[in-house]
């Protein structure tokens, strides 16, 4: 995060298997396998619901009110990848729109996650290409001062390196470093497989307080019962 | 609001005829026919739009960070119930998903209103188990202090007794304490017989300004029209 | 935008035949056709995706929790008009509800574009009367202050004069001024007749780097590949 | 807090001895002491640093935009006393100046905690009047809408019933209901006699480890220490 | 405010014994005498306490992230002005600091107001250049996007003309449109003059209910005493 | 970042020469002299004006609502250094007081940096130890999680490594990597040279226009002087 003006043309990506298999898992079941950590700030939205991504990051690091490094990027992604872009400073500028999605989607990116603005969102969702964002703005930008492509940014608060897992739902986007991605394949659909089971007994009826064991804790922490 | 570590077994419940009726009228309505209080803050949102509610409120206090408390409101929920969950600081964490939506729906609740985050909203809106909350966030949630169930909350700026009448809807969340609600109803629906013949009259071209008969209140308020 | 209780009668509105042709070309095109300037902020999101609308301003300046100027703007409209109302301070009330809907979709009044609250919105959606807010709340307001109708305003940091073009959809809301709606409209159109091919090179695999004919510029501005 | 156009004359005071016996406790303090309940939200904050205060509430309703309550509160002001503004809505607008200030301060009141805007900060402060409020704001209200005084209010998210006991520093503002004013001056005097030795040993090198014997817990909960 | 690249040389300044004797009168008897328009955002805070001044408005038209147009308005600046700047887009980027602050001192400026960020805080200080800002930022800008100089700009939220008076102290900034100023000028004298007499009264201990003159009109809309 | 239940002991610190070095050249100016890279957000605002700071970062990685890492650290604090504190979710909690302080300071700390609450401020600045937050508040804080000490953190949108070098005063906090340090001094120590002269020439006078010999670069932007 700290080099500017640089492109990194090689990265490491995270094998694409791995990779698919994380986002079906969904954020919350990945993120809770990590042991809540790598979730990016809740004010990042999808522009429209029911998108569900992954795919390995090529980061972006922009300049405030300015795009050029988006068409930089562009070159860099390889089907699979989704892009990651965040920026020097706080900005709800609209950086990207459906011309850069039409170049993202023709290179084969899946998703953009942007820690900035984004408009032509209808077209955007014509084209079914999904974009979790800090902001809606038509604000264009210029091409004028360089930032990078492929260094670890911070965006939205979650720690991106290129070529770690993105995952993306109407839940939010949770990032998982290349070298977690198989524990926490492996991890959630642990959890997952457990879930069926936990929710097919709450359905029935069944209590939480009893199908975790909470009572005695409960007791123990001082919970008190008044009729 | 003040104690920490209990659970009230017995809560005075609205007539649910009477909790059932606010619904249908509005959170708009029913605001405006209480004298405008009551109302939760505007950041409370639905997690998907088109759900319209109303049942007794079922309350909890929640720690940061923690949705201990939320297995142990399971439990008091009864048929017609809606959970109301506030928490002692401000926090986004996800306390919710689709497991506890789903103890929560097998007990009766109708809905779960939280000034806090929720996750798994695609689950829960395919479980038709509306939220109002004022974030989504895939952000777990750990099980370790207590909290209460059933004492009086301050739910996103609303007082809140366990029992009172909670409405909400794509507008926003209204509660309408136990001992209003039979008034609030009266004076709502009476509002809502008012409004269709209004919505006549207006559709026909007739202006509020006449209708409402302002003109002279206007002028004597000093207002000049300019050519 | 320094005068209160008046309402302008008289005002310019631009060419009905301009400001229908600016809502087609949507508010990202118009803005950067303008040179990126007019655009209202983007808190100001619309209540229900999809809608598309310009029309001619008629303004209307609002006291927090006070709604009387928006019965008076009701009779200043005209068929092609859309209402916008800023506050003399920042609020988040409920000033605008169906029955102004339905009044001022009688008078030709194609949408609302309020620095304020709105309420009833599945209504409003039914209706199909868009409004773009800050807010949505179910707080309604009194009758008590003079406001004006028809001066200038500055509504969500954008200024609005009466009878000048707004156009508003899913990216957000920009305002072209009177004088400038001719040569926005042209440019507007111009971008819009380059994009067609740039998209199609784009969606063709050819990268906006070599499109826009970038790589010179970022070398002299020192961009580095590293592989 | 559901009443409006009310004024309730006689309320029940918390006695005055355990009002002033709270303040110098500090809002930090007195707030852990009753279990980390009755907190304000963060975003009150003092006009200017270094007032600490306490009180017993009177507590005011205002509208958006709207001050009257203020004037009628003030002939409810007794010695002692601190005002506790809330709005039925949020608002930023200066309800509260220096001739207000006069008048309360000459009824006896000791600070105003207002969920709102105030002006005049300069001429507060030099009067010594110390206001903790959520905006500061030069915008002046209107007197046209009925409010309440002396009935229970949501201010910043804390309930505040008339009589309670209001603590207000650097730190936040925090509210003890009446009932609760004796055990939690108890429980904060005895926190703060601990804090004076704690504090010693802290100061001579001792770790909060050692001194609050937390190394095996810590070990217990599975932490790892790596050389 | 719609004009980029412009530079206007001759510009109409309020005459400067009209500026000046705004400014002591304050932001918030100022706005009260114009009717309670022309106030900017209450987000706008200065950076240090205790400044107060009024001026004749230069101003910036700046872009995101770039604060080049601060050095062409500097030529601009004459003896008695104050720097109205915004930016084309939200934005909390440092745009000021220290050296623009001793270059717009040697030129005569009295004081800026930024919809941004500013540095050096601790100097400025010192140099006793007051600084309002919606930021406070280390984050240092490019120069590389044209804006424009003394266009009409939309400051926090105020329409402000080049020549115009800005009135700004601890609570906020006023914006006195040129034409108004004399008008604004003996109003909020006159209000001034009434203060005085009022604040004695009030710290006599006379009530405003009594001074104003409110019990008939509070009875009247209804307000009920309960003992 | 993406490890929980750990301390790690033994860290690379920048050293001590360099982190010194830093603090007397200002965030500003070791923000500019890093390219713009490595800014916490602007919300990071210091509990009393004046301090001004560098040092070696020991971090923590708290868990919301939960201090008990703070302890944990203390431990690992070495003279020079600032504690950095990330939290694995957003939250203004009190986490920090006068007791943690008194332990830090006794260690040898010189700054807490915590992207959460604070309290005990009157304190803190009696005792002279500088703290940065996002907020103040009374809230305290329960010890039930783990969280991680000196592992890397995501602090206010800044990556900061265990050893790294802070810098923080009244306009922000800077981090400067370890790699980075000596090239972050050198630049920022020549900026600060050519800053006093340039100065010198400003106070006198000399427009940036003509000192930095922009009017070329203007010109050929197409910047217009009209007259």
């Amino acid at each position: 995060m700290y080099e500017l003006g640089v492109v990194y043309r090689n990265i490491q990506r995270t094998e694409a298997s791995l990779a698919d298999a994380l986002g079906p898992l969904g954020s919350a079941t990945v993120h809770e396998a990590m042991g809540r950590v790598g979730l990016m700030k809740p004010y990042m939205r999808p522009i429209y619901p029911g998108a569900q991504v992954s795919g390995t990051a090529v980061t972006v690091l922009l300049q405030p009110g300015d795009n050029w490094m988006m068409h930089v990027a562009a070159e860099q992604v390889q089907p699979g990848d989704v892009v990651v872009a965040a920026c020097t400073t706080e900005s709800d500028d609209g950086f990207f729109g459906d011309l850069l999605a039409t170049s993202f989607k023709a290179r084969g990116a899946r998703a953009l996650i942007i820690d900035g603005g984004v408009r032509d969102i209808k077209t955007l969702q014509e084209m079914d290409f999904p974009v979790w964002s800090r902001a809606v703005s038509s604000k264009g930008t210029v091409k004028a001062t360089l930032g990078s492509v492929n260094v670890p940014v911070v965006c939205a608060g979650a720690l991106v390196h290129p070529g770690d897992v993105v995952v993306a739902d109407d839940d939010g986007v949770v990032c998982v470093p290349r070298s977690m991605a198989a524990a926490a394949r492996d991890a959630a659909e642990k959890r997952e497989a457990n879930e069926t089971e936990k929710r097919k007994k709450l359905a029935s009826g069944v209590l939480g307080l009893d199908m975790y064991d909470m009572r005695g804790k409960l007791a123990a922490a001082g919970l008190r019962y008044i009729d």
